[in-house]
């Protein structure tokens, strides 16, 4: 990890979907007992959390929350959002983001991952989203840009988001699972890419890290699904919030890197139940894209709140007349904003 | 390999720039002895070939060129870029061409790597250039879409071209070679991934694999460096041509992929001497890259020759005049297209 990096300057923001976190504490327990942790236990789980002992945390539920944000908000904490409770009172400048689900994945020589690290390797690393690099990322050790390469563009720009993939269970949706139910992702690829500007992507929440201060207003729950439930496959929250910090990254001049760290996802749930209540998600993301891919911002969008709000009023005059879930959503942005001002997240 | 593409569909294309091929035959020897290989002697080598036994290959040396494309036109052939003689009197569907310095690498378990099987692979199955699959590519066994991939952009599209990759000495430019010479590229990467639409890289012609009869006339040799010489490192050909393909694959809706296969690349050559050659390339790539990245097709140019043809027009227009190696680039183009329908290698 990098030596300028401080401990205290780390925040892992764990949402806690089940009470009992023993194992999965137990688990990350050499990774994640130098660092600072936030659970955020989600506001409709009835059962007491259990968490062993040893770590340097703090928990946040129900009350808390409605604490900070009044009772009226504290709706949009609910399920695989919690965590972005975390991330508004979390002060630190980075934050790693882990599912319940996740435990340390192993590499291709059978050494324990250690994601954090990894995560900070990849945001205090430049990224180089203007020319794309054959052999992947260039500051990895004992790799370099590749002949052809400009070298005005070898400097790079600041890296703002990590996100980390998945084995074992890999982050598909309820059709694919449910159509799929014996694959299991075994293909550990050693290689971290800078994505490059312009191009989307789905940005799953279950393993990222980002630079709150520089982006962190842009991590955001907005999109909520009619049918929404408590497994993965049945939201698309974080690919919402993922398309809007991708637009937000690109008009900053910021770079998005993903690939490496894995983490080890178990088995959880019944997608083909999933299937039975007509999720939304695979429809509306025909109309999402194109938007996204669309989205301009203008020049006076200059700090990450700006653009959050210049995205979400696009998204109110463009997706908010065809179905009330975008409108709900671009509201939900424009509060997300003031809350992150009025709470004091921003810097 | 995809089992429906005959042997005879392919032609691997070896430019051969040191006139003692045997132990390059003899370690590809293997993979290579199925197909039909075309084997073009740089014209500048005036020592004769050595070419082991036991295999079905057509040679052309300088007369043979001649022949074909007249004398004054034979220049264009010299050095590394001898081996587009043979994309030209190729009339299969697809080219493998590998480097002269380049042997079978091994994977990440030891095995040996059938890179025509992979580059086959890697044409056969399409490519998702409109948005980003974080688990590289989809159609990799055990590989999948992810969740918020749209299911409109799940049947991908044709892919045109796949570039492989280096171990051991890996494809950078002189002075990173001349800055790192212990330098050793020994990450095997277990991926593929398709480069998104718009997004440009430098394409080694190190290791590649195309549609000939889609995308053959991108290939081409067209730029040539003042001081270029007979190590990669010095040349800028395939980076040139490369930054074409891309644009035109682009243009036309056509997919390209990057990673596997690799190949293993022996040393040759010192940097250090190639350093004081003042290589132009340095420079070069400052005006080519935001030069290709603002070049923009016409709705009437359906074909891969009137898109190299659109091409070579505006580099006249906007390079010509800067220097007149991009002014002679553009005339080389102009003139590939007409050859490439003159000698019949259009479909």
């Amino acid at each position: 990890m990098s030596l300028s990096i401080k401990d205290d300057e780390i925040d892992i923001v764990i949402g806690a979907l089940r009470p009992d976190l023993t194992s999965f504490m137990n688990e990350w327990r050499t990774i994640f007992s130098r660092f600072h942790l936030i659970i955020v236990k989600d506001p409709d789980l009835k059962e007491e959390l259990k968490i062993p002992e040893g770590f340097n945390l703090d928990v946040y539920k129900k009350p808390d929350i409605d604490r900070v944000v009044g009772t009226s908000t504290s709706t949009i904490f609910s399920g695989y959002s919690c965590r972005y409770f975390g991330y508004l009172v979390s002060r630190k400048k980075y934050i790693i983001s882990v599912d319940d689900d996740c435990y340390p994945a192993k590499d291709n020589k059978g050494i324990l991952v250690d994601a954090v690290a990894q995560h900070i390797t990849n945001l205090t690393t430049p990224a180089t989203p203007f020319f794309f690099n054959t052999l992947y990322d260039p500051f990895t050790e004992g790799a370099d840009f590749v002949r052809g390469y400009p070298f005005s563009l070898r400097s790079g720009v600041q890296c703002a988001l990590s996100c980390g993939l998945w084995l074992n269970l890999a982050d598909y949706d309820a059709p694919t699972q449910a159509l799929k139910p014996e694959e299991r992702n075994s293909r550990y690829v050693d290689a971290v890419l800078t994505v490059p500007a312009r191009t989307l992507m789905p940005i799953s929440g279950i393993n990222i890290a980002f630079n709150r201060e520089v982006i962190g207003p842009a991590l955001l729950p907005s999109l909520r699904l009619g049918g929404e439930g408590k497994f993965r496959w049945e939201t698309m929250e974080d690919i919402w919030s993922g398309m809007c910090v991708k637009v937000v990254c690109d008009h900053l001049g910021l770079g998005v890197k993903t690939g490496m760290p894995y983490v080890w996802r178990n088995d959880r749930g019944d997608a083909i139940a999933s299937l039975r209540k007509e999720w939304e998600g695979v429809k509306l993301m025909e109309e999402v894209v194109p938007f996204f891919q669309s989205v301009r911002l203008s020049r006076e969008a200059t700090t990450t709140e700006d653009c959050v709000a210049e995205v979400a009023n696009v998204v109110k005059e463009q997706l908010g007349t065809k179905d009330p879930m975008f409108a709900r959503a671009a509201k939900a942005m424009l509060d997300w904003v003031k809350l992150w001002k009025s709470v004091g997240s921003s810097t």
